[in-house]
């Protein structure tokens, strides 16, 4: 997307055109939080969803630049997407939004990865997520 | 919406159930950040939103206690949309999409009152939009 095509310059707008949905922020906290990269995986989770939407939304998240598919050693007909290091950047704000989700909607249920979440804090989430990244690329470039 | 419909507990997908679209949170920026309450201030915004987009998530807002709709006494075909204290208290989530944004998709032409914004922090917007809301509903009042 470049400039031109915006709605407007306004920073949260070009963010909301970019993950504004109900399913891009959830792909994200599964690569970023519960460690996920694979297609299967990711339908796997709880909200349920669709093969449709999954596969639309990772291929906007990688057009954006949030997110890289490569080619999956383990099974050469499959991908594995891996959050960029612009993708790693948005964890304090996925924590901001959980953190307003649990102060305001209520506590019924919460996934214990979430609460483990909350207690680490945006900067050793970061440290984790990049080591964790930066391992699974040795693993692939090996 | 009751726990038995959400598609799952875990607080980042229950606020995305809330708010997890490209329109709700820019409404929500005029509320909170630019002052705007009225039907028409929110179309002259310059994302363009459709009339009957505004009409539909001014009233999942609502539904959702985000933003209170009230009479207009200046004039009593029209309604007034506040934000509500769970409205005022996603002030931080709202700098931290901008913040993210700002950081990393560029700052080419960005709206001045979004600078002004950041520079204020998210305690000093809180202080200023409560005391705005306590006027304009001691207006209302009298």
């Amino acid at each position: 997307m470049n400039a031109s095509q915006r709605r407007s310059n306004c920073p949260l707008n070009v963010a909301l055109e970019l993950f504004g949905d109900k399913w891009s922020l959830l792909i994200l906290r599964d690569m970023l939080i519960v460690g996920k990269s694979r297609y299967g995986e990711f339908l796997d989770s709880p909200e349920g969803i669709s093969t449709n939407i999954l596969a639309d939304r990772l291929k906007q998240l990688a057009c954006c630049g949030l997110v890289e598919k490569l080619r999956d050693p383990a099974n050469g007909k499959t991908s594995l997407y891996l959050p960029t290091a612009m993708g790693v950047s948005l964890l304090p704000l996925l924590l901001e939004v959980i953190r307003w989700g649990l102060t305001n909607l209520g506590d019924t249920g919460v996934p214990e990865f979430v609460l483990t979440a909350l207690r680490q804090g945006p900067d050793q989430l970061i440290a984790e997520c990049e080591t964790r990244l930066h391992n699974e690329r040795l693993t692939l470039a090996g």
